[in-house]
């Protein structure tokens, strides 16, 4: 192991943009939920496409593994440093550096925010619209496949990254895609590095499609009696070619934090929240047809608005959710977890976690973004009930195995990280084994986020 | 080389549905272009995934290329046997396996051709969007990441594959993605084998993505004075988020041929046809609306119709176009050739190939998917005139050339085949030798469509 050599010479290169302090350790091998810290033996800030090449030749040279991070806002321990080594940082690395309106496309280094390119993009008329819900950083959102509240209209990173530059396992910089919009020129690479969590090569610049700014934009919320009807009627929508830019679902648990975390009074039912991007007539129109259906399946209190204050306190609702179900038990964790199924077994996955949990005896609120037949469970407990905190890691099992039973994925937008390689194989089967190939095709030593994704051994 | 011997087994298993004779042998070495005829040594028809992945194992054992076969529409040579070896032509496997309408998707088997399940899904009020014109098989569009006219609106395969069953070199068979409608579950392979051109495996089931059928449908038809007007106005058409479901541009000398072919009389200038996809209120403020940007820029006669034969009136002229265009010089074979670039140097591309034809005596008019930056030239020649034969090929090289320097791709949806595998070094860079690791990584002994898409000797 020629980790400290590593370590030394990147001191030479990076200078004091190379740290080895507890609290910066700390930090780099923490994460937003339950895994234990694992720390990085070093935290590197590079400042250009350049020096990630050079940290990575030099860690090549020595063995040393390499993670790298963004916010930290992953939720499956992505960015934890399970073998040590050198957390690469891409915090500096954090310019916008073409704006083209004219292509709708945008390159950027990968340590920009999300909220930081659209203050950016705002002259423009034109914004980026995957939307996780945290701030993340748009190299994070790419390595995880994000994707959030608007991917019913505008798909996941997936979508939306036309190219990429990625710095390989060997420090080679290479380039995937081009700003065509579409291309039959080899293998989709961008595809293969886009939710690959790092364990591929480390993204230094992306380019992302962007989308007009809609004209106007409608909101609506409307209670159903139950998940099933609330289900049926994003089925009917989406099935008429409704193009709705978010449709989110609320269970019963959730409204009532909501209720009690923000002093409203919303009925303690399911519920869903809307929203219409379009022309005026269109969103008008949108909203009209939407009120038929979801009256159609029992859909109570059906109200849309288009003032922009009205709008916003519908969706801060929808964001300060997270937060209002974990004040509803103050001192607890959480196991956020996220598993997505063909919206005809949607109701059946939701439904069938709900009853597991009040059998287990552990609270989950969910939050579905029910149009890609996605949703959460947030499982609380208590750290210190040793059979709390075991309950509520079966439950998250059984909405696993539960969804990959009716048809699923094990996560429709969180990731593997820490928390969900024991699904693979279940997952993928044969197919696993074949991601463990493409890995020690590119990355022969192991050294790009050991531990993760593919399978142990690789 | 045990091919004779591979070929004797495989003769066991499949009896009459391996072929030997010359006539099935030129059928499959063939292709729709200018390419040298390759045919392989043997074709295989199988029934059943088991049957495809019999005979890989058995050509694996004995070293013996393999290629599969669709319905030979491809345009770059993607299906000819170069190495000769088995052609697995894959029309007995046309099954439609699973239509289900709640979830948007269905489950097929690779032989199935596009018309033929739009057919089938009639009665659903659902289609299958990716239209390349050809009535092509759906294995074949997956392998060569086909779009065509309504990527703008829906997507290109890349987009509407949500999942596949592969037979990998070993004959493994594997499944990639799910039915759910987006994951975060490691690498994805589907994207790794949609546009793979059979080099990494042979596709035996896809899952695709439905779409509702719209409401409303109108056309409009629009002549500009030149080609920049006609792509400012598609520019800001998009920018403006107008859903166009079709955009496509004809350029002066492929009026001209329509003309001539259907006895029809638009002005012979460039040319934009368009198609809205909405409810009866939505295409009709669409067309509105595109047709003030379109006054703008000079468009003239615009004219948008909403019934039934009108539409399929002007949409004829559209997809004969390639005919009409061929009509135009009884005898001459062509070169279809195909960039795509960003769309702001759409119009650059577009008029630096139309300059170029005309100095270098090269007939070859443009048909474009604009909304994406996609073009086709159809550059005609005399194969018994040799000069004109040179000057054809060096006028499809430098337009390829363009659009790399314009920052495009070699080919925006017909693929590298045996056609444009010399682009792909420049196109790609340091990207092309990763690409060459992956193929070793899935393919090491190099059976699967031998001297395509990776480089020599990988």
């Amino acid at each position: 192991m020629g980790r400290q050599e590593a370590i030394a010479e990147l001191t030479s290169l990076l200078g004091q943009r190379l740290t080895r302090s507890k609290s910066d350790l700390d930090l780099h091998g923490g994460s937003e939920t339950h895994f234990p810290l694992s720390p990085p033996d070093a935290v590197a800030y590079p400042d250009s496409t350049e020096e990630v090449a050079r940290i990575v030749r030099t860690c090549a040279r020595h063995g040393c593994p390499l993670v790298g991070w963004g916010t930290g806002t992953s939720l499956e321990g992505q960015a934890q440093a399970l073998e040590g080594g050198v957390s690469v940082d891409f915090s500096r690395m954090n310019r916008i550096l073409a704006v083209r309106p004219e292509d709708m496309d945008v390159t950027i280094q990968p340590g920009v925010t999300r909220e930081a390119l659209n203050e950016d993009l705002r002259a423009t008329g034109l914004f980026f619209p995957v939307d996780p819900g945290a701030n993340a950083s748009l190299g994070g959102m790419a390595s995880t496949r994000a994707s959030g509240t608007t991917a019913v209209r505008y798909g996941t990173m997936r979508d939306n990254v036309l190219g990429l530059e990625v710095v390989t396992a060997d420090g080679a910089v290479i380039r995937t895609g081009s700003r065509a919009r579409k291309s039959s020129s080899g293998y989709d690479l961008t595809a293969l590095f886009v939710g690959a969590e790092g364990t591929l090569g480390l993204i230094t610049e992306l380019t992302l499609r962007l989308q007009g700014q809609p004209e106007a934009i409608s909101a609506a919320v409307c209670a159903f009696p139950d998940v099933a009807s609330a289900v049926q009627a994003v089925i009917e929508t989406i099935q008429m070619g409704l193009p709705l830019a978010r449709i989110e679902l609320m269970d019963p648990d959730s409204v009532a934090a909501v209720n009690a975390y923000a002093g409203m009074d919303l009925p303690e039912t399911t519920h869903l929240l809307l929203e219409f991007h379009g022309s005026e007539t269109g969103v008008a129109e949108q909203a009209e047809t939407f009120g038929t259906i979801a009256a159609d399946h029992g859909g109570a209190g059906f109200e849309w608005a288009t003032r922009t204050e009205d709008r916003t306190a519908l969706w801060t609702m929808r964001h300060n959710a997270f937060h209002a179900i974990l004040a509803a038990r103050p001192g607890a964790r959480s196991i956020v977890t996220d598993i997505c199924v063909p919206i005809s077994r949607l109701a059946q996955a939701i439904e069938g976690t709900r009853a597991d949990l009040a059998q287990a005896g552990v609270q989950g609120p969910i939050l579905g973004h029910v149009g890609d037949g996605n949703f959460h469970a947030i499982l609380m407990f208590d750290e210190t009930d040793a059979d709390e905190v075991t309950r509520a890691k079966a439950a998250a099992h059984r909405m696993v195995e539960r969804a990959l039973t009716l048809g699923g994925t094990a996560t429709g937008e969180h990731g593997i990280g820490v928390g969900k390689r024991d699904y693979m194989a279940r997952e993928h089967e044969a197919a696993w084994p074949l991601m463990g190939a493409l890995k020690r095709a590119l990355d022969p030593a192991g050294i790009m986020n050991p531990g993760k994704l593919v399978p142990p051994g690789t």
